[in-house]
C-alpha cells in the first residue's frame, strides 16, 4: 500500500509524522514523502528539517494521500502545481486524507465542494470558500475523503483509518505500539473546553 | 531557552517530534537537532529522514535535553560518544528527559542509578540493568530528570513539562494550540487495557 504525505516549508511537523507513525506500521506499507521540489523542508517552528524525497511530479499515484496543514497552507494552497496534483492524483487513491489546514489545500482544488469536512479549529468557517460544509468533529469521512481537526487529531483519523484497512485487531496493536493512551495533564484540547483567556492566547501563539 | 533533541538512525520520528511540537511552542524556545553526526538521519520505519542540524559534540550546555527511543536505542546507547555526551551535558541542564526507549541511553550514561524511571512498556524490565527502578505510568519526574513511556506518552510530558517551566496558562494555550483532545477510536495504548492476542501483534509489529 503506497502512501503518499505532501511536504512543504512552514507546515505543521505533527500534523504529517503523528499519522505516519500508525499507517507506516500497517504490514506492506511503503510511505513516500513529497515536495513540490525534492529536497529538504523547514516547518513552522523554523527548527526542524524534513526530507522530500520525491517532487510531487515524480508520484502520479497512490493508494493513500495525505496533506498536513500548519501556517504554510496559506501559501501552498496558491501554487498551482501542487493543486494540479493533488486534483490529478486524487481519483487514483483508496483515501485522500488531510490533517489540520491541509483540508483547505483540498478544498482549493475541488475536492470538498458540497461535502461536510473539518480543519484547525481557528479557521474552520474557511471551509465555506470551497463550498465545504464545516463540522466540528475529530475527523470527518465522506466516502474516501477523511478530514482530520488541527495538529494532533491526525493520530485518531490514521487509527480509525488503519482499522478500515487492516483490520480493528491490527489497528488496535498499533495504536499499543505507539503506546497510545493519552493522558494529558490538563483539558484544554478544544475551543469548547478552553476558557476564552486559554483560546486568546492560544490564537497569538499561533500568530 | 535551548532546547536540544537527540537525533539518531532508526529512532521513533514521534517520540522526537511529539514533544518538539509542544516544547517550541514555548515563548523563547530554541530547538537545536543533534546527532552523533551533522547530517540526515532515517528513523525505525525507514521512509522519513530527519536533519540533524548539529553534530553532539557542537553543543556543550541545554536547558532541556531529550532523548527519544526506538529500535535504533540498542545501538546508540553502545557508542560511547553519545554516552559521554550525555553524561557531560546532564549537568548544564535544567531538565534531562526521555521518550520511550531513550530513557535506556539516560540508564547507560549512569544517570538513572537507585532513581525511579519509566519507558517503553515491553522493555520496563530492562530498566533494572541500570540500578533504576521501573514505574508503570505515562512519565515520572525524579528531580530534573525526567522520564516518559513509550513514543506518544512524550505529548503528555511535554505538556506538563510546559507548564513546568512556562506556567499552566501557557501550556493549556499551547495543547488548544495542538487540538489536543484525544479520541483514539480504540483503547488498547496500555498493555493493562489490550487482549493478550493485541499484545503479542504488538510485538510482532515492533519485532
Amino acid at each position: 500500500m503506497k502512501i503518499t504525505i505532501l511536504l512543504y516549508d512552514d507546515m505543521t511537523a505533527l500534523d504529517a509524522i503523528g499519522p505516519y507513525e500508525v499507517l507506516s506500521r500497517m504490514p506492506g506499507a511503503e510511505v513516500l514523502f513529497a515536495g513540490l521540489e525534492k529536497g529538504l523542508v523547514t516547518t513552522d517552528t523554523g527548527f526542524l528539517k524534513l526530507s522530500a524525497d520525491y517532487a510531487i511530479d515524480q508520484v502520479t499515484a497512490t493508494d493513500i494521500l495525505l496533506i498536513p496543514g500548519g501556517k504554510g497552507t496559506r501559501q501552498i494552497m496558491t501554487r498551482q502545481p501542487v493543486i494540479d496534483w493533488v486534483r490529478d492524483i486524487h481519483p487514483t487513491t483508496q483515501f485522500t486524507t488531510s490533517v489540520c489546514t491541509g483540508s483547505l489545500v483540498l478544498g482549493a482544488a475541488g475536492l470538498l465542494k458540497g461535502l461536510p469536512a473539518t480543519t484547525y479549529w481557528a479557521v474552520l468557517d474557511m471551509l465555506e470558500n470551497f463550498g465545504a460544509q464545516p463540522v466540528r468533529k475529530r475527523y470527518v469521512e465522506q466516502g474516501k475523503i477523511i478530514t482530520a481537526a488541527g495538529v494532533s487529531a491526525g493520530i485518531d483519523m490514521a487509527l480509525w483509518l488503519a482499522g478500515k484497512i487492516a483490520g480493528k485487531e491490527l489497528a488496535q496493536a498499533i495504536q499499543l505500539g505507539i503506546e497510545y493512551d493519552p493522558q494529558p495533564p490538563y483539558d484544554t484540547g478544544s475551543p469548547a473546553k478552553a476558557s476564552s483567556s486559554i483560546i486568546h492566547l492560544a490564537r497569538e501563539l499561533v500568530d
